[in-house]
């Protein structure tokens, strides 16, 4: 529904033009000092594509001014659930009036009305990019969780794909057959809006090499990050890590808003045509890898405690 | 863990060469008359990649007979588990007596004696595709259920990529943010041995097109299947189902077993080169379409099962 | 962990002294009309134990505005997660800065502070009966869903057991082995603050009864709440519900807190005597059938929505 | 449904009168060395009921062989799924040729058949004692692992009830708010066939203690199991364990099977008094105590291992 992990769950709330989005993590250590600077940058790096197109003031500014409602004194964790809020702000909900009864192609809107027969259609409700900046707070303080263990992300972006790449994972995480850790990375890929496909291993097309090719060969005597020569099965092997580098690529479409007008679909079935209005994020793609990253380092660590539960004595 | 779904939930166990592989169905709804003949067909297809390479008797015959220990009465479905099981039967295990202490490239020998401080050589284990025979088992019946809905699966391997086609999806089948229909599927087939990248859409690269080909145009009153001129979206608009058929793709590595023999890892990271032995699945490749089958259809089915508490009043 | 129930999850957060408690429901049907006069009433239920015993200005004075952040558009459910606030005021955190490093007894001070090494002492920090607001708020929703299939609550309260009776529940909720309804409802009702013993029947010691007169004995062509004779067995058979009403007891024990002051225990495990002060729930005992219903309503919701998935076609 | 537990899982399948009963624990630490003889041991306790009663042949024999079918190589743990099973033996399906349509008094037959549409009628089917079978062995290996930390359990029977005591709990296991580890007991128990009734503390009616009897008092320098002076919480405050011994009661309804005969229920409603037949457990009183204790074994393990994701840096 709308939770993620097990061990460390985000569940999120909050739709685009209503008064606020939000989050409770559960499952978070207790005696974590919360890094606020560094949730700060993160917020900023998700928002500098519309910094980037503002030249016009067609985009919505978010603020994302966080604030915090629980699990937290002083600053540190108390291993009760942390829960905040970002209150949405210059809504212009107006702007969508005229899409009040009317489907825009490549939105949700269709599959909302006709799953719940009733949708917020104000700023795409909660199938909205505005979602996501929840995501960007609970990862960055997963990140920063991980980060004391060592373990770092760096994350880029290039023709319609963001190459992933994460250090210092110990070997063991992840549980074979289904809750392998590369399923679970393309479940929380697959999850982030406009994600469209997900490949494993040093190259988008590793699983193409010819079999001579394939399988990675040991190093003598190599360990963590020297293992193999080579690194196409993307440091998980049987589902679990090996101490590699983890890396991954995912493939986004682009922004299904059009800046020319679209052609909508209301309740009859019939089709209308609706020129440009309201402020949409014609940039989203520059958020993407702050995005990529959270919800990584949110698997991960749901992984990496849950590994704490499993390993031999 | 070793359990997929929450509904309709398969939990499977069993190594290679240990007594059995098997498999509990909790959730099946009751009063359902089991179609054995499908299941033995489904497993025949799993079974022919065997067939067509056993020029020479060096692949492991499966006999695959399946055993019903619960859930049944007179063949009809009871509503309480479904267990089965699948004898291990034509093992070799001494062929793998000189595995006991190293480690194959592109296996997952590594990973389970790093993880667990123990694994058991013989066939791979429990990493062995011996395990995808429960999940056809599985899947067959989870197929037999939906096929009473009118909903039909399709597939086909070609250069690396298995493409399905599921027909016949109602609308509405998923849920936004996290347990997306696509992000199910997503994880579904990651957990399917040798896979390593899957893709929504009616092509691989659907997310490559450029923005004005992207969103799927209306027809006029469009519905299920004619709902859009094109597919790119692969019949999922925010997480659900549109109507339209689930187009998707998955690509496999190629088997690492190599017929020249391999370099080999012992536990002080000294490499050995060992000869070529054992039954391996050399050809496994033309089992995947029915296990990539399997998977989605107890992913659709568990988010069928669980659209019925959510749809509206 | 700080989650309760599946198809219908309520997530709770927020300690007594912090900015503000909360929840989150996830699976709440779409198209709910809500009734706030009626979430009010509970409330007010609720507190009346603190009007009660307000003679003098000792107990809290708890406002419980409820604020609505997601899930409604023009107070009708979108089936998207409803998140609430209830913000914290009338706090006199100073009350509790001489209890900073002292456990009281028969409080969770000392528990919280082992396990986390960390603990907000004001107020009980998150082990307050404050928390038990949003259980209502949450639970108000439920009965009121119920309410509309027929389904109402009655319960009492009467030498420290609550017995609680909920009349309209069709044959077939819960299902056996270990999601039982009994079994649910024994963890909804213990995970009450001050519960201490659960039984199902209709006497609290049904279970007592010798063994020619324990089994329910039925009526002839009764159906429903005429099924059978008595109602030993509480209307759950094999642990699922079968027409009968569902009658249950709760125990609990009194408030800890006492008048006369308390010995406490440091961190050294050295004792010391603290007189009374702060604002406690002296009276608690009056808010218990309400929160008892809460808790029943949620986890009969809960297994209602989940027997949608179960039926036989 | 038919798992119980998380990281701990036990998975039951299995009908009185089909092939087998059998279970499958996921989430068992690897390089474990299974004490078969503790296993068969705890089958003994559970079996000696019988044993007392079987002056006549009336009752069943079960031989109560466990056949490990995975998840161990050599005895020993391997971290993968364990899987057993236990043939069912020495049936008399056609005792219960007469109730194939008709429903017992205080048993499952009228729910089952109302819930599903269909029931295995022998022998109770799936809502028989011999289910219980399957959590003796799971739960062997629970109390076999606790054993090793230094958790021991003990338990009697009398008057109804079950006292049950687990010795040397480490303070800080359950959580707070819902997964309260009496919370977690109380469904524990509450899923054993014929628990009517749980109750915390060193006497069944702790409960009812006067306001100043409640708190169980600080001992100076106390500490694990000296830590208080009484123990009328039960070692349990504000749901997480305090270093004292956990004490709980269960009351348990008397088999409704009757001597002399019964009145059943046909699908019309008609009633039908039907002689004394079939073998069943008159005395599976003395079966309980051994049941308790698995159930509890294994919430405890369960929290414990949970416990390991959460404890502060």
């Amino acid at each position: 529904m709308n939770s993620f992990g097990n061990q460390f769950r985000l569940t999120t709330f909050g739709e685009s033009h209503g008064p606020a989005v939000g989050g409770v993590v559960d499952g978070c250590p207790a005696g974590i000092v919360i890094d606020h600077d560094f949730i700060t940058e993160e917020l900023r790096r998700r928002r500098e594509g519309d910094d980037i197109c503002a030249k016009e003031l067609t985009t919505r500014h978010e603020s994302d001014l966080v604030e915090w409602l629980s699990g937290l004194k002083d600053g540190i964790t108390l291993g009760t659930p942390l829960s905040f809020i970002i209150k949405n702000t210059d809504c212009r909900s107006e702007d969508y009036e005229s899409l009040r009864d009317l489907c825009r192609p490549g939105h949700a809107d269709y599959t909302y009305s006709e799953k719940y027969g009733i949708r917020d259609h104000r700023g795409g409700g909660r199938a909205s990019g505005r979602e996501t900046v929840v995501r960007v707070v609970a990862g960055a303080l997963a990140k920063q969780i991980l980060r004391g263990k060592g373990i770092t992300f760096h994350s880029s972006y290039h023709d319609h794909e963001v190459c992933c790449t994460i250090n210092g994972i110990p070997t063991g995480v992840g549980s074979p057959i289904f809750d392998r850790l590369n399923a679970r990375l393309a479940f929380a890929m697959l999850s982030i809006p406009s994600a469209m496909a997900f490949a494993m291993g040093d190259t988008p097309d590793a699983f193409r090499l010819p079999q001579q090719e394939y399988p990675d060969q040991w190093q003598p005597h190599g360990k963590d990050d020297t293992l193999t020569f080579t690194n196409h099965c993307g440091g998980i092997q049987g589902g679990i890590s090996n101490g590699m580098p983890i890396v991954f690529h995912v493939g986004f479409h682009l922004p299904p808003t059009q800046p020319d007008g679209m052609t909508c679909r209301d309740n009859n079935g019939n089709l209308h045509h609706v020129a440009p209005h309201g402020r949409h994020d014609y940039n989203h793609i520059s958020r993407l890898p702050v995005i990529v990253e959270s919800m990584a380092a949110m698997a991960l660590l749901d992984l990496t405690l849950q590994q704490q539960t499993q390993s031999h004595p």
